[in-house]
């Protein structure tokens, strides 16, 4: 049989230090308002030790009447290793200003329910990517206490902070890089998964914007990450005439050019292909695949806004641009 | 001007409601045990949703003694579609159930002084993956009130449910492959980054496992995912005399692929390669590459184990071994 231990609390603390329950508290929180001697401080740490008591961090939230709790919510979709490395400086750099960082699992929650169930974990603040809020859901994050509500995306939410990843970017880079190499009839690829929607239709619309006005073509070209998919794709390019190709992605790119090749189809020669990310498979395949590389925002700096904007609730939301964009060309444009 | 508006309470959705506020709190939580009339139900919920009043879920835990939240620290380093499918069917399950999964980014802490953070949340469940954690901050969880604590790894750790997933299958599976296909002198690649061990351990012991007794050497070789590592690999590859090699993963394989291709080594005919993960890449690749099919425990299982396990704290840990393996073999073995 496992024995279930008695959780230890604040008052086996003080018994066990000789003190009152509000100096363990005014210890243990690391309050600097109360003069508290060192030896007494230590007498406290050590007798939370030897009983494994932890602060309860709802506790001291409803007491403090907020946390040092960022919520983030967990990305649906698998992040690549670019969007993995931003959100581990991010926490770093969070951390380092001494706040938590959760991220929530919203799978199968959306808009206004999922930020009433960010909400009723009191959130000092909240950080949304994507486009998954509305102004309603920062005024339910707003109204349970959040100080702070950023969102990480293409627009502007009402209400709070944005820090704007303008994926229009990554598509103009491309559609220009392909216009002068001197292609006019060019297939953007917009992958059928859900959930990339709110990258794909910015990096379209960017193509489209960078060739307005020129004698180019911009052709949609719906494509599911599957080698049947690309096969049927590649099976009717002769006849669609395209000369270019932007891949949404390097991963995309990889299986596109695997099925083109495959159908005789020569890159550069014949089409031009160019994804997006700067991923290493890219610098892999033969020919090199010509991509966008892009520059998400430094997490250090994102987390001091995220500390100036608790700091601050009231003030006006701030919006920056935060997303760079730039080609690099290899040998298959 | 921003608006900061005043937080609504119960008292308040008690006063619109006219009812009292334990009213409030048995409706908003769904409290079966005390009867409630459907009118006065809907008209409590009615005034939270005027109100937005979202419940404290802080609160609630005190109140309760124990949450509904899961907690996972979540992983630092890049996880991959495998696993990040099996996070999203695992969270769902859990959403099913009523729990609330949240990830917490636990960069830069480590091990008991991770299981501390971790514990200041108070979850009713702790799902630890990786082998962050040891008997000590199952301690620290338990004592804290978290009722389940469940590791996802290669060993048990006392106190804890062990959902086992030995990688060293993985390894035995690719080294009886590699030996069945006539090759003696096998290359295991052991990635250089950090945080990989707990995986690159396993997979090589096991392809030792997997060729004891037999007359085949094998020979650990360290990699790091860049180009240059794999070109400097790939020149002495000649002088090694290795005829096969089982390269960590598909990704590894793919670098480390290039890297022979261009050093004019042939594939399959010179050294047969094989990845892990059956990632859709090696099915792009020429030749198409042979892998180690890995099968994760299903999140919906996995989310029922957790569920019996909060009802049931004083249980005995239960140990399930939940990782398959089994080769897929295409043209590069």
């Amino acid at each position: 049989m496992v024995q279930i231990p008695n959780t230890p609390t604040s008052a086996d603390v003080a018994r066990l230090a000789g003190v009152s329950r509000a100096t363990v508290s005014y210890v243990l929180n690391n309050t600097s308002a109360v003069r508290i001697s060192e030896p007494t401080r230590r007498r406290v740490r050590e007798a939370a030790r030897e009983l494994g008591y932890v602060p309860h961090a709802a506790a001291r939230s409803l007491r403090a009447g907020h946390s040092r709790m960022v919520l983030m919510p967990a990305p649906a979709i698998p992040v690549g290793p670019l969007y993995s490395g931003f959100l581990n400086e991010l926490q770093w750099g969070l951390g380092r200003l001494d706040y938590t960082v959760v991220q929530y699992g919203s799978v199968g929650l959306q808009g206004d329910e999922a930020a009433r169930a960010w909400a009723e974990l009191r959130p000092v603040a909240v950080l949304v990517p994507g486009a998954e809020l509305g102004p309603q859901g920062v005024g339910v994050l707003k109204r349970s206490g959040a100080r702070a509500v950023l969102t990480l995306g293409p627009e502007r939410v009402d209400g709070a902070h944005a820090l704007l990843m303008d994926h229009a970017a990554v598509g103009e880079c491309a559609g220009a890089h392909l216009h002068a190499r001197g292609r006019r009839r060019i297939g953007v690829v917009v992958p059928e998964e859900s959930g990339l929607e709110a990258y794909s239709r910015p990096r379209l619309a960017g193509v489209r914007r960078a060739l307005q006005g020129t004698d180019a073509v911009v052709t949609r070209l719906p494509l599911a990450y599957t080698e049947e998919s690309a096969a049927q794709l590649a099976a009717r390019w002769r006849e669609s005439g395209l000369d270019a190709v932007f891949a949404y992605n390097d991963e995309y790119a990889m299986l596109l050019m695997r099925a083109l090749q495959d159908a005789g189809v020569r890159i550069p020669d014949d089409v031009a292909v160019i994804g997006a990310d700067d991923l290493m498979l890219g610098r892999l395949l033969r020919p090199r695949l010509s991509t966008v590389h892009i520059e998400l925002p430094s997490g250090r700096d994102l987390a001091e806004l995220v500390d100036r904007a608790v700091r601050d609730p009231g003030a006006e939301p701030e919006v920056h641009k935060v997303l760079g964009a730039s080609v690099v060309q290899r040998e298959s444009t």
